[in-house]
């Protein structure tokens, strides 16, 4: 099979994955270049694979092709590696004890940056607030490296899952830098969750008046703050300790 | 002063500012947006600032207006905050103790929350090798959070000055992932250098073949490896307790 014209039916299908409706309306999303679209086959998500014209991929998967002038037009990057998977989202499974809480992340890349770390320090589900940028945005899947396919992800109304999860038994920690304890000296609890608020405004209140406890990373103090991806990936590195 | 034309010499010679090239040929770089803008007056660097009309901001400082067609013309932003302040690069000042060298970095985010990481966790002197993404990219000086101008920042030939501080005494430090010791374990040294490497090579061998000792973050094999700006940022926090 080898598509060349944009015009193609399918083709325009495909192109419209780059928006969130779409992704919605087809429970698909698309992902670009070998390391990506492996992880999507052996995480048994991937749902169809084209290839440009002359390109190859050792996976024993059903191999479409494109010409280069619809990989151009299907592609989101300055220079494509010529190969386009689209893939089915993910079903959510079993919560775990260690839990990540997002509350209206806005940058697609800190996003996909936090997916990756979450799988690095061994977090069992990361939850995210239906405000936050959509998952499966193609920066965010780049950004996490293909570990959007190995995290348990879930997409909630935040506030009424904490409140669940506070019932649990689980602790409900944050972020607060004048009331909040050194990261350094924090106590591990077994089931835990860490709220990570918004790039500008931080964690909501009502989200603040449910915590259990709340944690700082010590900083120089001519540095405001830290990006929320890499604060989100030094608490978990210290969490997994 | 009001410039309302993008024909202007004046306007034409600012915008070019978002070449490289340039921006070495006048030693001067563009900020945008309010916070930078007061940084960089507070640091000593601001030589130009040109407000929207109707805008203002809060320093003692020369300001020259633009019309919001010329505003548009020389925001690099989707949505610009109406502020853009033309800066003179910054001077380098004594090394100090501790200090980061970045050995070809290519992404400008990573580059610039390296930079604010560094400034958070008390480095005194980054090192970038002259392959590294230029520093005064408008995507650095953003995700740097204005805190390129609380950094002492050096551009040179990284492997001959590694050399040079080996020789000085400073012990060289990397990360490798197969013969590194545990971050968690490490022994702190008074005055260290610590290289981090490119996205996807990692540290090149001559650089390698310096180093004293190689550390490693212990993450899930599920996960390959960390985004860089992650890795050091989780690195400086460990240094830093």
């Amino acid at each position: 099979m080898l598509y060349t014209s944009i015009e193609n039916k399918k083709i325009k299908q495909i192109k419209k994955l780059y928006q969130k409706k779409y992704r919605d309306l087809e429970n698909s999303f698309i992902v670009e270049g070998e390391h990506l679209v492996i992880e999507a086959y052996k995480n048994g998500v991937l749902k169809e694979l084209y290839l440009e014209q002359g390109k190859n991929i050792n996976i024993d998967f059903e191999k479409k092709y494109i010409s280069t002038n619809v990989l151009k037009y299907l592609s989101n990057l300055e220079t494509s590696p010529g190969i386009i998977g689209v893939c089915k989202k993910i079903d959510k499974n079993e919560i775990g004890n260690k839990i990540v809480a997002l509350d209206g992340i806005q940058d697609p890349g800190n996003l996909g940056t936090i997916i990756r770390s979450c799988v690095a320090f061994n977090i069992d589900t990361l939850i995210i607030s239906n405000n936050t940028v959509d998952l499966y945005n193609d920066k965010t899947i780049r950004a996490s490296q293909g570990m959007i396919f190995a995290l348990n992800i879930i997409i909630c109304d935040l506030d009424k899952k904490l409140v669940e999860l506070k019932n649990k038994g689980y602790k409900i920690l944050s972020t607060n830098v004048t009331s909040g304890k050194s990261l350094k000296n924090i106590e591990k609890s077994e089931k835990f969750v860490i709220i990570m608020g918004n790039e500008g405004n931080g964690v909501s209140n009502t989200l603040e008046s449910i915590c259990d406890d709340f944690l700082y990373i010590e900083i120089n103090p001519k540095c405001e703050s830290l990006n929320v991806g890499i604060a989100t990936s030094i608490i978990l590195y210290e969490l997994d300790k």
